[in-house]
């Protein structure tokens, strides 16, 4: 299907993606120029977050970028199964987490839980997730003129040659942004019907889960068990490491860190942490009845279930090129690259979920745009050691910077500001702070609820060197506050408190700062 | 009542504050130095937001202030009367809209119009307000060593002489912060019961409003509106400029104002624009019943009504301090002071509501602790001509730096980024675009509630010289973007493109501006 000269508006394109989907033998879609024999700048083998932004970045830089994907419509996993259904479902566990807790009280009807469906979510995310396709389709094609052919799985042949669709594309480099996929580990069972992950959740759920348990301690799995759990569906997590004390997590506070999980417990769901999942057993009609999990204590119990979610951890996708190009990969899968995203063979990038660093949507555009900018010429180095970070529960969890303990190890003098604070003779579980925009109902009726906010400050040079914060409508803020307290010259209590705030503000960061500013000899609050 | 010595919990402040205000010849409340005949470096006349915050940096930086409040709490009306109870009341509307909208779809039952109601939010507010007033003075004594006496009206004698209480209080300094009240125009029948402001309404109501008419166009006005609609009380506004269109309101944008206020129109609620109130009718019963507006074509209509709400704007308390010191004084009520806050008198500051400038929360505080400064001995100048700006209808609206057309008419290449973009061709209104947290629930189920925001660039400079925003989460933010685009350096489309994005961001700016940053000719998005 050429439509280089075609103009496929939003529903054009989303008929011509769901009809490709449909059907396994579906033609290619072709968005690519006449010229016969183009030798491009790069081919980015995966359309997906980093691809669709790098090859947008390379052509806006008057580069001649082309993208191959297998799937129909560019974005990669992230609308089709990822971040954005987890954002729906999360949205939605906190809307069903108000409700419970609200149920009979205000303007809230009694909670009714026959109605909150993890199917029907999956479902209202299945109607919709065209839409999303259709958009990026069109605007890589129309507003950001970059070629591309989907519906074609990309084989590499050498590091200057794919092919795809029966032709032969020749490119100055590769840029393989292959993506990852959920791993599980070995556990005999996990073939039974009703063992699910975030990719086949949405492909394949079709019944109503009672109950779960999750194996792995991720944050797929503690936003996940969240959003079924404030369904309904008992959730238990089976986790090895203590939630969010995982490797893969950096800079967790300990106070954030039971705020989140006692509020997880507080909400009915049941966490198993220091155990390991033994044996998935199926039952009589064949689909998964139990999980055997081994304590802590050595003790094994059986976790009975109707589904079980794996949260153990994504892949990338690396062995068809590893063995075309020969490129090194770490045993975790990753391929190992440079801070211009460049793997040991000279002409070939990787980037996104492909490569170290957290999975995260910030990493998978801005290594395809390193890429980009270095085939371009540019002396650019992308580092993503330091990064914000953040996870849903049914509240919105967001860090940055040192936690409380990290910081105690690095400075002397570690000053805290902090909501609700830590008082002896304040009976802070009652006391409604703090009293934020997102959580005002909860602070003016169940004020143990409305979420926990910490600064950490080095004493001496005055900077903030991390900010935490549970609640909602405080994530954005996080995107500036990273860039603020990474500057070189950091973000004094002194700055932040000379700010203009917008009250209620969801965290109260720049007033409390100035309530202390005035010191020489700052003190905690 | 001496509490000097005394170190009252928050359940203790709770009842003397709660004792206080029930009983009008209850007895003052000291929190003073036993030291005879001090000389305070400044008393503050007000414990609102702007003096609490001003005395506070003043004893940070080792001097010694006195705040004297007529209340029995510090922090003024914010905790009260106005912003917490506002951002209580707009929570509710957010959540009653969508609520609404669900009906019956999802998880969400049927709407319970009954359950809604007004004067359960008061009542709810009402019975919380009070641990917010007693957290307040807790940590002004406790923690931030201020000296204070409440429940006692100050009566300034002079510029260095204060009293109160049957004391006299000498200070090298006054700093005024008295804030401001709900003036109402010279409308006959505004003495009828069901006529309420802000104010009255937290202390007054007492009975379920069914229909409602706002005379003025505020931001209170469009605020309590949205909040009153969303929980069935039929509201129309009566104002005289377009919504959002007043002189108080700076930098909005026009396709923003669309946005905000068709989607109170969409909601049911009636707007009328260039309208004049000519007089407010009382029925059999004694109460309001009707208003009597006369309409731009100069028709005199009648809306039937049982409840009137006042958002007509404030008014500084200001004259017995003009009286007794003999300071400048605006037209408008508002004291003259410089930027470092100094009227025309020597030794006395006027800050928050009493002077020129939005009647919000940063510029209260910021503008106690810049007289606090200043006394103090430092050179700080205090520029409020620039701010962040916010309202809440059912939709949390943001907006900083100019708005199209304002940069339209400095910049002669001006680069707009946009969701939904404006695209012939495209459907935007059944477009899920923004598809942000906050929204994604709308964008799934009704695309065209799923809310607005642009970026507004200068191409030749490629700075952010303005941002606007319809939806949730992104407020916070604000602060930060103030901060950036207002520095001297400003901030650059290419800067905001490198910064790390929390995806699905409430604002989608980073990663809009990073799909055009690679251009040396920024085109809109």
């Amino acid at each position: 299907m050429d439509l280089r000269d075609e103009h496929p508006n939003l529903g054009e394109w989303n008929r011509i993606i769901e009809a490709s989907l449909a059907d396994p033998d579906s033609e290619p879609i072709l968005n690519l120029d006449r010229d016969t024999d183009p030798l491009y700048d790069a081919v980015f083998v995966g359309g997906g977050a980093g691809g669709r932004f790098g090859a947008a970045y390379m052509k806006a830089m008057g580069g001649r970028p082309l993208i191959i994907d297998a799937w129909p419509f560019l974005g990669g996993s992230c609308p089709h199964q990822a971040c954005v259904p987890h954002h729906l479902f999360s949205e939605a566990a906190e809307e069903l987490d108000r409700m419970r807790w609200f149920s009979e009280e205000l303007f809230f009807p009694k909670f009714d839980p026959s109605r909150a469906s993890i199917l029907d979510l999956v479902k209202l995310f299945l109607a919709g997730r065209g839409s999303a396709h259709a958009f990026m389709n069109w605007q890589t094609k129309e507003q950001l003129d970059v070629e591309f052919l989907l519906n074609a799985r990309a084989t590499i042949v050498d590091r200057t040659t794919v092919t795809a669709a029966g032709r032969t594309f020749r490119a100055k480099n590769l840029v393989l942004g292959m993506g990852a996929r959920p791993v599980w580990p070995d556990i005999p069972g996990l073939d039974l019907p009703g063992v699910l992950d975030w990719v086949s959740l949405v492909e394949e759920l079709d019944y109503e889960p009672q109950r779960c348990v999750i194996i792995g301690g991720s944050k797929v799995a503690m936003e996940y068990g969240a959003f079924f759990n404030a369904t309904g569906c008992q959730t238990t997590i089976v986790s090895r490491s203590p939630l969010m004390r995982t490797r893969s997590l950096h800079h967790v506070d300990e106070d954030l860190r039971h705020y989140v999980v006692d509020g997880m417990r507080k909400r009915g769901m049941t966490i198993i942490e220091g155990a390991h999942p033994v044996r998935v057993n199926g039952g009589r009609d064949g689909r998964v009845a139990s999980v055997t999990v081994r304590l802590e204590t050595g003790e094994e119990v059986d976790l009975a279930t109707d589904f079980v979610f794996m949260g153990t951890g994504e892949r990338p996708t690396v062995d068809q090129a590893r063995d075309a190009l020969g490129i090194d990969v770490l045993d975790t899968g990753r391929v190992v690259v440079n801070k211009r995203m460049q793997t040991s063979v000279p002409g070939v990038y990787a980037i996104g979920d492909m490569i170290d660093g957290p999975m995260e949507m910030f990493k998978a555009r801005k290594s395809g745009v390193t890429a980009a900018r270095t085939i371009m010429g540019e002396d650019i180095e992308f580092d993503y050691s330091e990064y914000p970070d953040f996870l849903h529960t049914t509240y919105e969890v967001t860090w940055v910077g040192l936690s409380e303990a990290e910081a105690r190890e690095q400075f002397s003098d570690v000053v805290i500001i902090q909501m609700p604070p830590t008082v002896k003779g304040l009976d802070t579980p009652n006391l409604p702070l703090p009293c934020a925009e997102g959580t005002m109902l909860y602070a003016f009726s169940k004020p143990e609820l409305s979420g926990f906010q910490k600064l950490v400050v080095d004493g001496d040079s005055r900077r903030v060197v991390g900010a935490h914060h549970v609640g909602y409508g405080a994530k954005d803020a996080f995107q500036y506050l990273d860039h603020l307290i990474h500057r070189p010259e950091g973000l004094t209590v002194d700055q932040l408190g000379w700010m203009n705030e917008l009250f209620l503000n969801p965290e109260h960061f720049v007033q409390l700062s100035r309530l202390r500013a005035g010191s020489s000899d700052l003190r905690d609050l």
